[in-house]
């Protein structure tokens, strides 16, 4: 059972929007155990759609295409298909009345131009479209099966969800999702990471890895068509990695320090320098985040870190902002300000210039809690963006392994066997 | 002069990485004056790599393949564009020496499986990558002439403007590239966008505009060969749209605002609610952050508004948290504590679940400066993501039009012509 995707937009190809509607279909589709095995974005003109979905119908049992059903005069997916199909557009007198409907609704007049919405192919079905106005198609190419759905994501989802996804089930019996497992890790690069997996996998057939890096972060995707063994190898991996595992399936670094925090009726509160915020907006991005954050202080400027966090003047005029002690200053100060069981800190240099001698990219992150306080540094290339992104990571990485109870995260930790490295040249 | 795009491999088509590569060197070769005519994803296969090049290479002028040419077995770019050709690989003794130098300062040997990315298609040149060890690939195609570079976007991104643009500028003398504007928009919606501009652009021949959309923010993009008339349909939308319009290029509302506070070496200060930390995020996302942003306290503990931000007890208890008065005391108290010259505040309901009675989406933002306070309010759906970047935009938009001494955004300031409202169905 094998998908194309053809996504139509000048949009796409001038590069002002992403393809993002290719990646979650893809998801979808490999997740309901359709394989996809070309993706295709062309312009907004007849002939190319057309000859791309005749293609695509060629080499493929399913072709889904997104993008053309609006109203504007450069929405031509009807046209192409149609073209395609070797058929005329007729005028659906149902679809034009729901329009019609739905445009009152809202209180506009339904114009030429938009009536164009209820044009479909002779011989297409419409698909029905419940959050936004532009029909979908699906419509016979020789043996293939066509979907035509919006280009807008909220909309395209909920129509694949609901229609295309039962749809291909029906037509394709044998449709077997794999198992799929998901391994989250912090701190450790990617190269590191796919040496230790590597030999996990190796021996056991049918079983694909495949890594997807983030600055600190390596999520780990196992999958196969053997439940069974793709779990064993999880298991494995698990092991291997050990403490630098975070977790699996959808528990992010967040999300995880949340649970930790919550189990044990724990809160937190932030004090951040350099990462300007980024680490108390990670830490309140999931529901019910109340529960187990207090507050946080930016101190930017440096007066501010002895005014609302109690860091040591004398310790700031001898060391500069940028030094472990601050940070360990300012997980102690921002945890007792703010009646919170934990501290976490984060000073550093973001760039794009070093500061009192100190290069872009050294970070200091420290953690303040019941039994005292740790800190730990790197220092790392990086752009700004990149830079701060890190130090958030070792921020929540580092209160993450003091909820464990386990050291914080080490370089040596996992060698690693050099001769094994894997590139990450995709 | 036209280009098609190739992306290589598996993690593309199982939705486990978006293909950005393709948008952004849609986005360079658009700029250059190259029209970008198809992108295709496909997947680690020698005989459907090949295939889709041939294709490509068929219709285009140039080709750009991108992925697939690193060390490990599924790498298969190399072997593809061989099969394409026609020709056979050999091993350049040059590239070879190069990669062991590469491995060698990173105190790693260079195994056979590496090795591989000296290998080099008869007649084909390698193209140097400086940032990474897997050099990209130059080779014709009949008349078109076809570059391959590694998929890691840093690389990707330096070998093509370093070298695929200027190999690309000397062999088609008569590339143009158009004459771009890029004006950004706060708040208003972006079917009021549309109908607001679509007029202006109506009646100019040659000029093309596109809307680029996140949560309260419209990008238009206008572009178009003749670079007066660009110039100037951009100069009319920038009056029709007043106040609204944030800036224009590379003008980022975060941008404008601290340029606007530098230049009157004015401060601010941020407490904040439900976005936890993302305004401030937001204000110390630029290089010099630190001259105009002086910190913030995130006060998500009801009782810390009180504590850090000396929010009046009695009122957080007749009003709840979720107020317009609560986000001006809590405007004016960070602006008194932590000493800045303007003070902005966020409070509202994330979700999922509303509070004391108020539903998801509902926001309050407030400034406090010299003249006193000033408060905004909003109610829109979206999950809690989009709720907290709407407030953030809300919050930055606030303080810049205080900081223009202009009122703030009025739905009724760009009703639109509801006859000429754009649907957004791409």
């Amino acid at each position: 059972m094998r998908a194309e995707l053809v996504a139509v937009g000048d949009e796409l190809l001038l590069g002002d929007v992403v393809n993002g509607n290719a990646a979650w279909l893809g998801r979808l589709l490999t997740d309901a155990g359709v394989e996809v095995t070309r993706a295709t974005v062309v312009p907004d003109d007849v002939a190319t759609i057309a000859d791309a979905v005749r293609s695509a119908a060629d080499r493929a049992d399913a072709v889904i295409v997104t993008g053309g059903l609006g109203p504007t005069p450069d929405d031509l997916t009807r046209e192409a298909l149609a073209a395609a199909a070797g058929v005329a557009l007729r005028r659906d007198a149902g679809l034009e009345e729901a329009l019609a409907r739905r445009y009152a609704e809202v209180g506009r007049p339904l114009l030429a131009v938009a009536r164009r919405q209820a044009d479909v192919p002779s011989g297409a079905l419409p698909v029905p479209n419940e959050t936004g106005s532009a029909p979908g198609l699906r419509l016979a190419l020789g043996r293939t099966v066509v979907y035509a759905l919006p280009g807008v994501p909220v909309e395209m989802r909920v129509m694949a969800r609901r229609y295309v996804l039962p749809d291909l089930r029906e037509r394709f019996a044998e449709m077997s999702p794999p198992a799929t497992r998901l391994v989250r890790v912090a701190l450790v690069p990617e190269p590191v990471v796919a040496t230790t997996v590597e030999p996990l996998v190796a021996g056991r057939d049918g079983v694909r890895v495949v890594y997807l890096a983030s600055p600190g972060e390596v999520t780990v995707r196992l999958s196969g068509a053997d439940a069974v063994v793709v779990a064993d190898v999880a298991e494995d991996v698990l092991a291997a990695l050990g403490p630098a595992a975070v977790g699996v399936g959808d528990e992010r670094l967040d999300v995880v320090v949340h649970r930790l925090l919550a189990e044990t009726q724990a809160t937190v509160a932030v004090a951040e320098s350099l990462t300007g915020g980024l680490v108390a907006a990670a830490l309140t991005d999931m529901p019910g985040a109340s529960a187990t954050f207090r507050g946080s202080v930016t101190a930017y400027a440096t007066a501010l870190k002895t005014d609302l966090l109690g860091v040591d003047a004398g310790l700031l005029a001898a060391s500069d902002a940028v030094h472990p002690d601050v940070a360990a200053a300012m997980a102690a100060g921002v945890r007792d300000r703010l009646g919170a069981t934990y501290g976490v800190a984060t000073t550093g240099v973001a760039g794009p210039e070093p500061q009192d001698g100190r290069p872009v990219g050294t970070v200091y992150v420290a953690v303040a809690g019941p039994e005292g306080v740790t800190a730990a540094s790197r220092r790392g290339p990086g752009d700004r963006a990149v830079v701060r992104r890190l130090a958030v990571v070792h921020a929540l990485d580092l209160l993450r392994r003091q909820l464990l109870g386990v050291p914080p995260y080490d370089e040596a930790e996992h060698a690693g066997e050099p001769d094994r490295t894997v590139a990450t040249d995709g």
